[in-house]
């Protein structure tokens, strides 16, 4: 018998020698072979160029490669056209960005075939909605890159350098020219001299990557910092300190970007403030900012609580101000018309805003799609949005064309995607979450590029054996069919799975607290306003569920152009995708299924319990060939995904089935938690244990 | 628009008036019908007998039915004869027997046909481990029936009374003629003179329903409590003390069973403690108690951390005490040599002492097999034991016939329940394990029951529709089709189901902390003896898994009679339920099925698993047949059962795979939880939350 002396609980296995900890992100593949590259010019960025291309060359080994800035009317803004000898453009950051598209295809076994690649947008800006104490607003990948807090929070270190580095070269790799460095709730002190300094020095770093440096600023500062007694954006003295400021900033920042402004919106101050219009506030700041060739950014999320329709407000409070706003005024509008939720139709406001340039925004960051705990890829529903057809020029006007200047004559076009990134070793907290960075920056540079082929690129990129180690040849093996198909396949369902198993048929933020994570349909503390609680979103009750935004009910489909108008009006023909988004249904009402409303309900929450199962078991299958580190932490991540997608489908049903009463149908799996704990937790407690 | 005021959380759903909470336990069925009755005698039991009768009649209305005490040699101890006019018995006892179980056959559509029914064993005897403060070990049900603590704990009361009547008559329906109303880690108090004056109080309750009652007795009580110098049971004093005490409490409970004692074992004092055997002991208290008709049970449950195998233990130590004990003492053996787990190999004792008189002792309260929370039909598990063959002399030498009287001449014969029951509602915790509680009346009464005829006369006694409620004919409809036939088979296979997700092919004791209810196949803290941790069962390592019994290792097997010790001794001969029991096997051993064992591990962890979710959808489709109380605690339950059932999984096979290094099979579900989480949480602490 053995004695109990021998046995040893093995806790570490020991790590492999290839664990990798995700930071290096898409960039981790190092090219082996020599290159001979042939540069005109000489500067930074060309410089950067050239590296690149001596560090990462996976072509022919010895190769020549020539760097031309030349003028050629094809090529647009920083756009490049690949030939069989380089890369040719009109601008540096032209050859830098092509340089890294030989690269990734290279690296991604793409051919090299001679291609005019042009942006969709002039402007591809990353929004971090980092404070200036360092943590970040719907952050979930740890603290700030750009800001920390304490005594010493303004001094800049080598370490803070060489991570702004890697920051500036992944986003410049992906084509991504702007950042944000600030939150939107933005506090004033961001504009003042010692923040600015702190500005500075990042801006300096990020200029030779392409990256211009923006900043969120708060609409009151002229009182808040500069001690006026106004901010009225019409009043003289106002005017003179942003003059006066933007003049500061420019001095430190050349090349700076603009600034991004949330105003009357959720508490922030704004123009309406002093009897002014959104138009008054933007134009303003863009008549300080424009000879400096500085931009707005106007963020069009707004809603109050006395509105019966939180959706339809921003079209009308900015559909009268169409025209009014001057060419260096971008308004950004979130892809649909509420909140980032898992599905909603675009906002009403593209293509509607004919005269007015109009930016969609994004969120990288997970905030309402499972935050750093769930694997959900979000170029899928980015993809919807801006495909989906806005009608507004005839069929066709996509929401992708109605921003990016091939449907209206814009002095600007611009994108903007909510970071998900912080101090995590792995930069977003899930190694899967870097997709939606990358994914991000690709659509930006071309908004119709597919979720595919931005997954099949990421996870070549992210998990492709890795040829300086040894085991690579045994490990690529068969590579591509026992990961690179999986993988893709799990990551371009994700999101579906994700609306299945939270709000699927159209059902919209019926979220737990303000945590946005878990479930919490029956949210609804007293005195609270009610667009800021669930059942004003789901409206269940025991004649059915949904938001009626029909004609007879809040009316909010007339907002979009017809045929869509009508298209939502009518439940058999509004997609169901949208179904309790616009429509009041009873419980029985019959589903293109064939099952009542409540059944298909329960089915497509179970179907998204099931879908993370079956991730689960995709993933355990790629161990043998990713490295230890990352395999095991998305393997913890995709457990705990599990679980929550199981409570999610648990809340949910248990509580609407209070309305429906309605069982379950029985060859579904059952709800294995009870509605009082669900509704006792506060699943957001365990988040990081 | 529908407003926010409309909607109503409607947490409690009305509760329909047919609610039940239990407490009526299988005598819930009243009859409606009239009947006469005819007894010659009169006494508190034949009047209990009349009375059960006439409130309980579901035969012919108007019927006649015969009750007589009369003497037949074909019935044994209190047997019974029923009849085509009655009940016939050689005791008033026998009568109130044959009378529920003449009710029983009514209530459960079974013909009345002329029948000698003769209980198994003699004593049939429930342990209450209830402490003088109230509490019970090991009990999952609330407080103690008997005992509370405070000041007025010795107060009986009309409640407490009226209780114990409800107790007494339960115990009565189905067989039960004793009860040792305290915990056998006994307090010295007990046999004090105050609680002996509540003693008396409930025994004289319990003695119309022929229930004797019993005490658990510290051997050291004449030190703690007389005062003596000594315990020695050689010591004259100490006999005489013993003396005393007995004539004491047969002056106060007239008919009073006997002891239970507990010595030697896990810290309680006993006659080595003096240089004196478990027979020295044992016999002292025996001579006094015979004068009176009493007995000593004296437990078998004995083992040391010095000793390589615990399973070995108590055969050593009193196999050679056989022959040497009074024919008034009964040696108590638990089910398997180790302790209650959910599968062990029958105890060795059982058949190998032949001089002596041997008792089973099985645990009705779910210690080791999910407590209050888990759904498990004990039954299976019993029948298992008691019809496994000891070949001591010769095949079919069951433990049922080596303890019963059938092979062995024995003075008395008894079987011993550790009881599930406290001052829960429902007595018992959890509805199910109600039938715990009479699947060991009725086996104690007849040990060739078979599970399946026990659980189908429970559930007709505990859900057929009552026939009281006006809605009874419409519930009634299919409900054999509904309920009965899909609910046995739940109960049939839900011990198995927690062999399986629990510790499948022979695995044993890796429980998490003392808890005994989540799984810790870690538990292994410094300092602890090491037949308390978990490790020293398991055994595994990275060559494999399970306790070496074999004559190679703890040589446990030679303790059994051959065939056995031979067929247990090799792994291809041994049955697969006892695989690790006996054997330590290479991870790669393969299994009858085919698989490795590690893979066979993997499957039968899940199958537990899957079978648990298989439970809640057979339970959820009897919601129409259920009175809603029942069903909603039921259903709860089960949801935790499930996840309870998917931690154990998870637990186990993380834990294990650590030394096997293998993958879990890829078409099985994967784990949803991290080992380090599951190491952390201790799975009790949410226990009743």
């Amino acid at each position: 018998m053995r004695t109990i002396a021998s046995i040893v609980l093995l806790f570490c296995i020991a790590q492999p020698a290839n664990a990798e900890t995700g930071h290096e992100l898409w960039l981790r593949i190092h090219g082996v072979d020599p290159v001979k590259v042939i540069c005109s010019g000489n500067s930074p960025t060309l410089s950067i160029a050239v590296r690149e291309l001596e560090q990462g060359w996976g072509g022919e080994a010895g190769a020549s490669v020539v760097l031309a800035v030349k003028p050629d009317k094809s090529i647009k803004g920083d756009g490049y056209r690949l030939t069989a000898s380089g890369v040719q453009a009109n601008t540096e950051l032209g050859i830098l960005y092509g340089v890294y598209e030989m690269l990734r295809r290279q690296q991604t076994g793409q051919p090299n075939r001679e291609t005019v690649s042009n942006p969709s947008y002039e402007r591809r800006v990353l929004n971090h909605w980092d404070n200036p104490d360092g943590s970040v607003e719907r952050g979930y990948a740890g603290r700030s890159i750009f800001w920390r807090g304490g005594d010493d929070s303004l001094v800049v270190t080598e370490k803070d350098r060489a991570l702004w580095l890697e920051y500036a070269r992944a986003n410049a790799s992906i084509g991504i020219n702007g950042s944000v460095l600030n939150n939107v709730n933005a506090s004033p002190q961001i504009l003042s001299k010692q923040y600015l300094a702190r500005v500075k020095e990042i801006a300096d770093i990020l200029r030779p990557y392409g990256i211009k440096t923006y900043l969120s600023v708060k609409f009151s500062s002229p009182s808040l910092l500069g001690g006026l007694k106004t901010s009225d954006p019409l009043d003289p003295q106002t005017v003179q300190w942003w003059e006066a400021k933007v003049k500061e900033i420019y001095s430190l920042i050349p090349g700076f970007g603009g600034f991004l402004v949330k105003a009357n919106s959720e508490g922030q101050p704004g123009p309406q403030d002093y009897g002014r219009t959104h138009a008054d506030g933007a134009n303003m700041m863009a008549d300080a900012l424009k000879p400096y060739g500085g931009i707005v950014m106007w963020r069009a999320f707004v809603y109050r609580s006395e509105d019966k329709d939180r959706a339809r407000q921003a079209y009308s409070e900015f559909m009268p101000l169409d025209g009014k706003f001057r060419d260096n005024v971008i308004i950004q509008v979130k892809n649909g018309p509420v909140d980032f939720q898992p599905r909603e139709p675009f906002s009403p406001l593209f293509g509607a805003m004919k005269k007015t340039s109009v930016m969609p925004e994004l969120q990288i960051t997970q905030e309402y799609l499972g935050q750093s705990m769930q694997l959900v890829f979000l170029a899928p529903m980015w993809e919807e949005c801006l495909k989906s057809d806005t009608y507004q020029e005839g069929p066709g006007s996509t929401v992708a064309r109605s921003t990016d200047g091939s449907l209206f004559q814009q002095k600007h076009t611009a994108i903007a995607g909510v970071a998900n990134i912080g101090l995590d070793a792995n930069w977003c907290g899930h190694h899967f979450a870097q997709a939606n960075w990358y994914a991000f920056g690709r659509l930006a540079w071309n908004n119709g590029l597919s979720s595919e082929k931005i997954a099949d690129e990421w996870i070549r990129l992210t998990f492709a054996p890795n040829e300086k180690e040894p085991a690579a040849e045994s490990k690529s093996a068969g590579w591509v069919g026992s990961l690179l198909i999986p993988v893709k396949e799990m990551m371009l369902q994700s999101r579906e799975a994700a609306v299945n198993y939270m709000m699927p048929l159209g059902l919209h933020h019926i979220f737990a607290g303000n945590h946005h994570y878990g479930p919490g349909p029956w949210f609804a503390p007293k005195g609270i306003r009610s667009d800021w609680t669930s059942p004003y979103y789901h409206q269940a009750d025991k004649d059915g569920i949904g938001f009626d935004r029909t004609r007879r009910g809040s009316n909010a489909v007339i907002q979009y152009h017809e045929p869509l108008a009508s298209q939502f009006n009518d439940p058999t023909t509004c997609p169901e995708i949208y179904l309790l988004w616009f429509h009041h249904l009873p419980w029985t009402y019959k589903t293109k299924s064939g099952r009542t409303l409540w059944d298909e309900l329960c089915y497509r929450y179970d179907t998204g319990v099931q879908q993370v199962r079956r991730f689960q078991k995709i993933w355990d299958r790629v161990e043998p060939h990713v490295d230890a580190q990352r395999f095991g932490e998305v393997q913890s991540k995709l457990r705990r995904h599990y679980r929550d997608a199981q409570i999610w489908k648990d809340a949910c049903l248990l509580y609407f089935q209070q309305f429906s009463r309605l069982p379950i149908p029985y060859d579904i799996e059952r709800p294995v938690n009870d509605l009082e704990d669900l509704m006792r937790i506060d699943l957001k407690l365990s988040h990081h244990n």
